[in-house]
């Protein structure tokens, strides 16, 4: 079944270029927000999200992987071919590193007109303890030639995206890819991978979005060519229009999130909070840069108040931050943006481009306070 | 911040009665289905589900509990009121059992016309392996006076639903909370319970609806009146229209679910397939009862012939099985249901009720084969 016979087959919901105006949803938006799953919102509490509560995003079927006969294969354009079990890739410096990951669909349903994909509001962000041996280490053993431009990463889950059929793959730069920080991980939170996270084996790359982290690895290829696959020109792109290529999604964008005060009302999440004062808290992050500022609204945006930042506890990680808020009577949306190191501050208006990356809007919570 | 205070104050998506005749989605709907999250269904393969896969359905917020603070409190009409640490739990009898559970609202999505809440299609449902102690134990520790009628279990989770401010309660009857198989469960899957699945307690009782198996335990009390609670008189009913209180929801209904076949399409998640010789394979379930009968259909439900069913692996677990098929190419609509040992046998057509509870409707799996 190559990409040609799949052409055409699947249409897409929102009509071919695949937008819609919309309010309401897809079933097929649902149907893939049943399936993957964000992490609930009260997880900023954690430095390090609990395994079960980060979040997920799956292209295709979680795949069943038989360890005994699996083996992790780096070829190409390499002096040395490898082809390593768990075990000997586990004999390898070992290095243990919390990584926040976001998804960079994250917010894509906010946006107006609608790309109908998964349709993450804010949630689609978490931190885990990841423990794996660095890939330059690999990568040397196997010797680049001086030829090799990219290292190309494949996949073993496989399906059909914008009609063709696929194996997940994505590249990075040889330097990217050889930056100290960038790890092949075996466990999460002290544990092995589960399915569902890339057992037994996927990369992890901190500061870039979450789709460059190919989970279940196959094989490591160093190719001559920068890879043009699907993953890599066909999206994860920051495309305003169909004839747009539009520049590659890469490092994750400055945001801030807040842990939405008080108690929820079931069906519509609006937060029921008790006048007073009330201390507000979350976390910040910031792809490779740095935290430098995070800012409250309590008036929808219209101004702002400093937010106190806890230390980092990780370079790759997440930060805590607070904000003490007087809580009175009436309806209210609280807002939180973060500005980095560069200067790069959250918008309060969408960040719009036609496959719905990288929106870092601000969030807004709405309260009733009583 | 009482019922009466917050009342009208969250409108309903759906309008008053909280129902749509829209095919297309409300915002609060995706904004549940992001937050909860079903299983995918190749998770089917595993007869225990890994953690972090496992359904999860959350009324409120999930709470952070300080386990050296919390005590398990069993009070009401009781001889001996207890205030039991989780540590003084662990020393009671312990007993481990893989147990299935599946959401009431399980099938929701598929609904016509649709209650506004969290949209399951079909994937709200997973086994694990629950470790605790029965609950009966303790209940004879405490001693029952005559008069108790019901247990009622309260959970720390507090919010707004029905426009009343509640933590989550549910009662069961005496004689139900005393059956051996009912748990108060600290372990899942081997490691102490995740918080997003009822750390540190958590009620367990097999054969029910998951809205029975109350998380995040703060007290146990005997009653001696029913309990008339909102979780048990306004919600989890099978009620046909507003001036129908319906049956309550209890165990179960009989169902089967498959592991989609061949690869997905990202957007629309239809299944590519290479014709050829199939093994369709997955899971069936019943309450209390035992599965009887798994049927597959390759024509959409016209026609059905039987599936092989494995043995069962705990009395309180779903049931493997397994059909061969011969896929020819073209478009086809998989179906299978399942009979129980009362006979009962899913149905084609939807199961309506006003809140979409029991919907265990045929699965229906479209597939193009090629």
């Amino acid at each position: 079944m190559d990409a040609r016979r799949s052409a055409g087959r699947f249409p897409r919901p929102g009509g071919e270029d695949g937008l819609t105006t919309d309010d309401r949803f897809h079933r097929e938006e649902v149907q893939l927000a049943n399936r993957n799953r964000g992490m609930p919102l009260e997880g900023l509490r954690y430095p390090v999200t609990p395994s079960g509560m980060h979040y997920l995003l799956v292209h295709f079927d979680i795949p069943h992987i038989d360890v005994r006969s699996w083996r992790l294969r780096i070829g190409g354009a390499v002096r040395l071919p490898l082809a390593l079990t768990l075990d000997e890739l586990k004999k390898r410096p070992v290095v243990t590193v919390p990584v926040t990951m976001e998804c960079a669909g994250n917010g894509r349903a906010l946006l107006e007109p609608r790309p109908v994909s998964q349709p993450w509001l804010v949630e689609a962000v978490s931190t885990a303890e990841w423990t794996g041996t660095p890939l330059r280490g690999l990568l040397d053993e196997a010797g680049l030639r001086n030829e090799a431009v990219e290292i190309l990463f494949t996949g073993l889950d496989r399906g059909v995206q914008g009609d063709e059929v696929q194996h997940y793959q994505r590249s990075l730069s040889v330097a990217e890819a050889r930056r100290e920080e960038v790890l092949l991980a075996y466990a999460m939170n002290g544990r092995p991978l589960e399915p569902q996270h890339g057992f037994p084996l996927r990369l992890l790359v901190p500061g870039w979005y979450g789709m460059t982290s190919v989970k279940w690895l196959d094989r490591i290829d160093a190719v001559v060519e920068p890879f043009r696959g699907y993953q890599m020109t066909g999206t994860y792109r920051y495309s305003r229009s169909a004839d747009d290529p539009g520049d590659p999604v890469t490092l994750m964008r400055v945001r801030a999130l807040m842990i939405p005060p008080g108690i929820p009302d079931f069906r519509t999440r609006v937060r029921l909070v008790a006048a007073g004062a009330v201390t507000l808290a979350g976390r910040a992050w910031a792809g490779r840069a740095a935290v430098a500022r995070v800012e409250l609204s309590t008036d929808g945006g219209d101004t702002w108040s400093p937010c106190a930042l806890d230390e980092p506890f990780s370079p790759h990680a997440w930060r805590g931050w607070t904000c003490e808020w007087n809580a009175t009577p009436g309806r209210h949306a609280l807002c939180v943006r973060a500005t980095d190191s560069e200067g790069n501050v959250q918008p309060t208006a969408q960040y719009w481009t036609r496959q719905g990356m990288g929106n870092n809007m601000a969030q807004r919570v709405e309260v009733l306070v009583e």
